[in-house]
């Protein structure tokens, strides 16, 4: 069971949904469970304004609010999660089920916010989308129908929120960094990444990619945040004054 | 978790459905949790029809039995669970939270058939629907927008008699890096910070340590220790052939 300081720290993020029909119905389950921020990515643009549209849509649609990037759309929250259907893909992130992700999610929500994202009805949260997430949950469904209806999977994971558990509050860690702090950090290190020829020397296809994962995986407190965005802006500096004088 | 024996003693009814698109979500839920057996009382008989042949369709749904009266398609069941927003009506009836239901749902499901009823998106389930009924299971939503959509309810029904009831071990975290690892990256971030001249700008008594603990924050896993200290050392090494080269 969430508070409502908790339940106000979530945001439900839909990345490049196609049908309207399951933007409403991610509001409706909203609704019904209490959570109100919904943020749409690069949302099929008819889709969207149908949806918003649509007649006695819900106060969480009205409100709902659009982005260009997953960056933008987390940018506010300490915890992303991914959610998805198994695949071979997702071996680069923690898989957990969702019993046990709820929890790990209503202890962040404690003190700072989560974005919950979902992927298109069709392809899931690319690599890309998947980049910018802690770890995924996944809703324990059969391996002969893996595929949730988007609907449904944001009702059963919304339902696994703020259902009564009766599993103890476990102690905070330092409090994380924002998706923010973490992305600045991220562009900071890519930079130095690139000056120091450190790119160069491993050219693989998903570079950056693979950076933003290795970044998300250290768990950087808030506390520090400044202090590595500071070090990493450093150096970059000092890679390209220096490579200036050398040339 | 359910044997799929108890998940084969399941029959889900719906009662007066209107629409074929929530009869293909309950089937897909159903299909998606291992429950097989479908069954709908006077649907509105275009939506039943439309259902079953939409593409697609699973074969819970090509298998789906009609009836006339609630008394039939309940006939094989030992427990028959109303599902309800909560309503005066209902006073008759013991009300049980989702998550206690699910239990004895589970329970009786060792040894005999259980049906769990959802009645019409308008009307919910009659009086007369309810007096087949022996208790009522609630999903605990929210006062100002109780009415959940049909095929969400079916969904996080069934979820929750699936769901693990013990939260189930957490997968291990990564792996940390050994000490000795973490004392080589941080061997080579002061390098690099030196190099850069962050630690001069910087100059406290303490600098050493208090990079020494800023490292140790991280929580580094082994799996990344190989390329956070090529990271560092590429840097370095690039830090300091340029200024030898400026020099």
């Amino acid at each position: 069971m969430l508070t409502s300081a908790q339940s106000e720290r979530l945001r439900v993020v839909l990345v490049r949904t196609r049908n309207p029909l399951n933007i409403g119905a991610a509001a409706r389950a909203m609704s019904n469970f209490g959570f109100h921020h919904l943020r749409v990515v690069d949302p099929y643009a008819p889709a969207f304004e149908e949806a918003r549209s649509a007649v006695g849509a819900s106060s969480v649609l009205a409100r709902a609010e659009k982005f260009e990037r997953v960056a933008e759309a987390v940018a506010d929250c300490t915890l992303v999660v991914g959610t998805t259907a198994l695949g071979h893909r997702h071996l680069h992130h923690t898989l957990r089920r969702s019993e046990d992700a709820a929890r790990l999610v209503r202890q962040r929500l404690h003190s700072s916010n989560v974005a919950l994202l979902f992927g298109s009805e069709k392809f899931g949260l690319t690599n890309d989308d998947l980049s910018h997430c802690h770890w995924l949950l996944r809703i324990p469904t059969q391996e002969e129908n893996i595929s949730m209806n988007l609907g449904q999977a944001v009702a059963v994971c919304l339902y696994e929120l703020i259902r009564a558990s009766r599993v103890p509050r476990q102690p905070e860690k330092l409090p994380s960094a924002s998706a923010a702090e973490v992305e600045r950090i991220t562009t900071r290190l890519l930079e130095a990444l690139e000056a120091s020829g450190f790119l160069d020397l491993r050219r693989v296809r998903d570079s950056e990619q693979r950076i933003r994962r290795l970044v998300r995986r250290l768990h950087l407190p808030a506390c520090d945040a400044v202090i590595w965005l500071g070090i990493f802006r450093q150096i970059v500096w000092k890679l390209r004054s220096g490579r200036s004088q050398a040339d």
